[in-house]
């Protein structure tokens, strides 16, 4: 823990959950994989995965800039595939193929340590989501993947995505607790430092394959963050949760 | 059913709370008779407890109505209560009681039926809330209760109360599904009529106790509902879901 920090009035645990709580990259390559070998289509399916996580800031930004007005990820995420249709050979689809391409993020694959770590967690804290998610993604998504949060929040409820300062206040507000009262758990740097410097406690999760077995960034925590653990599970046991 | 109606097109059941799926009245009773055996104090709690539900609709509508900005169920539950305080001979109090009492909405029990009858219809269904009630003493019930839901929205997340229209819209929009594709189920006929009016499916779960053994509203279902059922097993039969 970093010096000065006090985590014993944290009451809910909030969670980032691409790439902290759900492998995106492995689930995209998997499922484009199995769509491929039906439609006879063959591309580079991980080059496929990471050029679509590649548009996600670019198209957020222009929500958070002004530029343009609130719009759900579902929507982002599925101009940034329609980018993408020519070059990855997946041309002359119809409308449903591309829907189900799209709701591919509906279905990714937890890591494989987060649904027991969470019902530990469950135990002693309110645990939910604060991702840049739609709420119907990550409902869709909980659903599926068997994620067992007590609530759902994101951008959607505070129409502002992350890293903005809102995205995180006004979720903490729905809670209806003060921002050190609220942990964001997450496996990215930058993400908790925005959460920080709101006023809410801060756990690190690293997740270094996240971006597959050449990633550069997030390996380790760039700052004392409140908690730092590898694991779910290890971030339950940090938390005091039962085995 | 009624003439005309096709459910077969639900995919989300929103539930009301208060009434529909916990016993506000008897576990209002339970808990001030519990408190009041401690700290030494008689009174009436079932006409405590209508009195404070009977202050419920008038403040909502003072939100409603555009004469108050937005406030949540917690702070409105409270000056309600501060009303009634000295009625009752809960004078002296002091700020933690006053939160402990006010919170009994975040401890409120389910009906017998609830619990098991939700996890039949989350097998098949998204289920979640639509309750006037704010997202933590949702959020906070549920925990409380074992209440299993998908996802937790309600006034809060549409900034409107029910039965405003927007109360229902915006928490359609929040699932990415249209009206039809979304039963609000409620004890209640006003309810299910403000819902039904925005293009939602209808459910109407008779909750004859819920005002005590001399109930004289919401006996019987007052419309053909797209479902009409004396319970929530009953609901998951008709809904034709697994026993």
């Amino acid at each position: 823990m970093s010096a000065g920090s006090d985590i014993s009035g944290v009451a809910a645990l909030l969670f980032d959950v691409f790439g902290t709580v759900v492998d995106w990259r492995s689930s995209i390559i998997a499922e484009m994989g199995a769509f491929a070998a039906v439609r006879h289509r063959q591309a580079d399916w991980a080059a496929f995965a990471d050029d679509w996580r590649g548009l996600y800031q670019p198209a957020m930004e222009e929500v958070r800039s002004g530029r343009r007005s609130w719009t759900i990820l579902d929507v982002l995420h599925r101009e940034s595939l329609d980018k993408l249709l020519d070059k990855y050979g997946l041309t002359g689809l119809g409308e449903a193929d591309k829907d189900h391409i799209n709701k591919v993020w509906h279905r990714l694959m937890p890591w494989p340590d987060a649904i027991a770590g969470l019902k530990r967690l469950k135990t002693r804290y309110i645990i939910g989501t604060l991702s840049n998610g739609n709420i119907g993604l990550l409902t869709r998504m909980a659903k599926h993947a068997g994620l067992p949060w007590d609530v759902v929040l994101g951008a959607e409820t505070a129409h502002a995505y992350k890293p903005q300062p809102q995205a995180y206040l006004a979720n903490v507000e729905l809670l209806n607790l003060r921002p050190s009262q609220v942990m964001l758990v997450a496996a990215h740097n930058g993400d908790l430092a925005a959460a920080a410097a709101t006023g809410m406690r801060t756990g690190f999760v690293a997740r270094p394959r996240e971006h597959g077995p050449r990633q550069t960034r997030d390996l380790t925590a760039e700052r004392s963050w409140d908690v730092v653990a590898d694991s779910f599970a290890a971030l339950a046991d940090a938390l005091g949760c039962a085995p």
